[in-house]
């Protein structure tokens, strides 16, 4: 390399560092303010994807640590996913049950989908009473409540309720107003480009 | 119930009906257009949480289908995750490699990053290479993009040449418009409300 070459990467070497050693300083400041430990309401919403996965992706992290999760899908069930192969093979760590009888419009059984609901949240009130759970995971959620099949007002009061150091997280769709503003942790996924748009199908490992 | 209200009842049931009906059919038919199987590049981007959370969920999907899947880390490393362990459970599955050296602004030395973006980028280009894996993440590629560590010509080079059928996920904030454009699926997490705003540190199960 010539020298004045080599004079400007020395000298864009320590404008970085000066840089990231300004960043380092901000962040320290930032991260000291945080001490504190605490269960978080987390919503997943929007019309864009990962949702679930995100979900699913912080149930890895959880087992990683040791810690029991509860998973209770209100939609999944009619169909094997692949996310409930891997989690079996973590009994000590996960319960994962998948209690819907598949997407609302293909039962087209008001009844039925409320009664389905029904047990499904009595399963995510149980997990969240029982200590053994760090964290528990309401998969969808929010379909549940856009139809009316429970009163938001019981979900809210039983989140309200839990115990202080639970992680309850929450996804799917349109989520009420109330919950968002009820959240500790709230992500909007925005669809930006789907290959659906150009005829490519669901296919394994990315929609289920 | 007296009659009045259950005949309320079983119209309310007989509406909800013919609109699941209507919304399964409508799905049927767009359904029906999607018939390609594609490998996509898929994109997580944006300020929000679940860009990382939402690639382990689909490597958790494509392990429960039995597919073999590379991730790359271009940013953890330092620190044990626990996703790693989760992981390092499925070998034949998975090749889990944290590569990065801790966040950039804890280094404060350009050339060892731009090393080690080298060297995480040549694995990656590696699993898109070998027909071995059906799946690559190149996870917070994005982040060692916009400090220009690697050319975004030669990523994008890559990426367009990669096999058909294989699936690229890459996440990181500030995703490069070019990246945007060739990208088959794109999703950008929004945060709507975020717990470090009222003093809670970042905590097992939820960020690392």
């Amino acid at each position: 390399m010539p020298a004045d070459r080599e004079e400007e990467a020395a000298s864009a070497d320590a404008r970085h560092a000066e840089k990231m050693r300004k960043i380092q300083a901000a962040r320290s400041t930032m991260m000291a303010t945080k001490t504190r430990e605490q269960g978080l309401l987390i919503v997943h919403t929007g019309t864009g994807k990962g949702k679930t996965s995100a979900a699913l992706g912080m149930v890895v992290r959880a087992i990683g640590h040791g810690m029991k999760v509860g998973v209770v899908q209100f939609v999944k069930g009619a169909m094997a996913t692949g996310e409930k192969t891997v989690f079996d093979a973590f009994p000590e760590n996960v319960e994962f049950k998948p209690m819907g009888e598949g997407f609302t419009w293909d039962t087209q059984d008001r009844t039925r989908d409320i009664a389905s609901a029904r047990t499904a949240w009595d399963e995510v009130c149980r997990m969240i009473a029982d200590p053994a759970y760090q964290m528990v995971v309401a998969d969808e959620l929010n379909i549940v409540l856009r139809y009316d099949y429970l009163p938001l007002d019981e979900v809210l009061k039983a989140f309200a309720a839990k115990p202080e150091m639970k992680h309850v997280i929450v996804t799917g769709r349109n989520a009420p107003d109330a919950l968002i503003e009820a959240a500790d942790l709230v992500t909007e996924m925005t669809m930006i480009k789907h290959p659906f748009r150009s005829g490519v199908k669901a296919q394994a490992g990315i929609e289920f």
